[in-house]
């Protein structure tokens, strides 16, 4: 037998195999890099996101709290202004002073980091005021940080602070914030403690199709 | 020469072309099926979003948005409220009336459709009253939507109507909303026309490490 016939054969297998796993890349559900697979992906973490309020000992890291504020900076603002300001509190020592003054947000006592968004009224347009759209762009920004937490295996809940006076004082206290910031709220963050599982909103009667 | 040599050859380069498209799968950054890739999904996402104000012929279907819908319904809310209620206007004339009433938001008038994002005053707790988060709930909401159309391939913006006053009027008129229903916002949305590019939006000075 001729030897380039056989190195042929076994090419041809070795071609045939990496075919078919090519061709699986794109068949398997969740895999592949077309534009459904990566849509499907999203929707997927969006679908997933669940409010988590009890974690683990397990550090989370500076990179991965960095990758949340990244997140969360990519969020629309009206007219661009990006009136926001993130304290991120990394390490438990830092949230005691916090969980002490806000006893209706308990798991921070065993979270691993918080990021605490805040509108910055020092942000002003043209004519000098602040932004009468910072709850909304801190918001929009609040829940890329939530999703990315998602993506990311962590867990992570929003805990209201504005408009409630008395949490607004206890934060600006406890962190010594500066005047010009408002916390909107406190993202207590760490990895998930137990099984907890999203729920399902949807609601035909709260959407109606006009056509 | 040979002709299975060069059956061979000609093997060998089909094998090496399938090898090097097999291992950028793995080396891609947006691809792969781990957990790390789903983040890196999701993350790309979040950076590649844009504000989309020009759009071509082509239609978005009532899957589609109805998809978009099931995201936005995802969104966390103060108290579990979910004071919400979603208008889908499927079509471009019934977007001519919006488009009428809102000069300042020209891109309907091309859009293939829009989603009003309106909370709820019907929505009440247990003392009757009305959410006092429903702008941060819907704010978050709207993001999903527009997360989740980046990740479809479709366009779509913020377009802000609360709290101006003279755009809140326009939009109830326009849409004939009953008294309950407050727009906060109008997100038109089709397939974008050109090439927007999203924007780097991360400051380091708008957040503060606290370690």
């Amino acid at each position: 037998m001729n030897k380039y016939k056989i190195v042929s054969i076994v090419l041809s297998v070795a071609l045939l195999v990496h075919i078919v796993r090519l061709a699986w890349v794109f068949v398997a559900p969740s895999s592949g890099d077309g534009v459904s697979s990566a849509s499907q992906t999203v929707l997927h973490n969006i679908l997933q996101r669940k409010s988590v309020r009890a974690y683990t000992d397990r550090a989370v890291s500076h990179e991965q709290l960095d990758t949340l504020i990244r997140a969360a900076m990519a969020a629309p603002t009206g007219r661009d202004m990006r009136p926001w300001h993130f304290i991120v509190l990394e390490g438990r020592h830092q949230l005691s002073p916090l969980a002490e003054q806000l006893p209706y947000a308990k798991m921070l006592a065993e979270a691993q980091a918080a990021v605490v968004v805040c509108g910055d009224m020092s942000v002003t347009d043209k004519e000098g005021n602040p932004s009468r759209n910072w709850t909304f762009d801190c918001s929009a920004a609040t829940e890329n940080l939530l999703l990315q937490a998602e993506a990311m295996g962590l867990g992570a809940v929003w805990t209201g602070v504005y408009p409630y006076d008395e949490r607004i004082e206890a934060v600006k206290q406890a962190l010594h914030l500066p005047d010009h910031l408002i916390p909107l709220n406190v993202i207590p963050i760490g990895y998930p403690k137990g099984d907890p599982q999203p729920k399902d909103k949807y609601d035909p009667t709260k959407v109606e199709y006009r056509n």
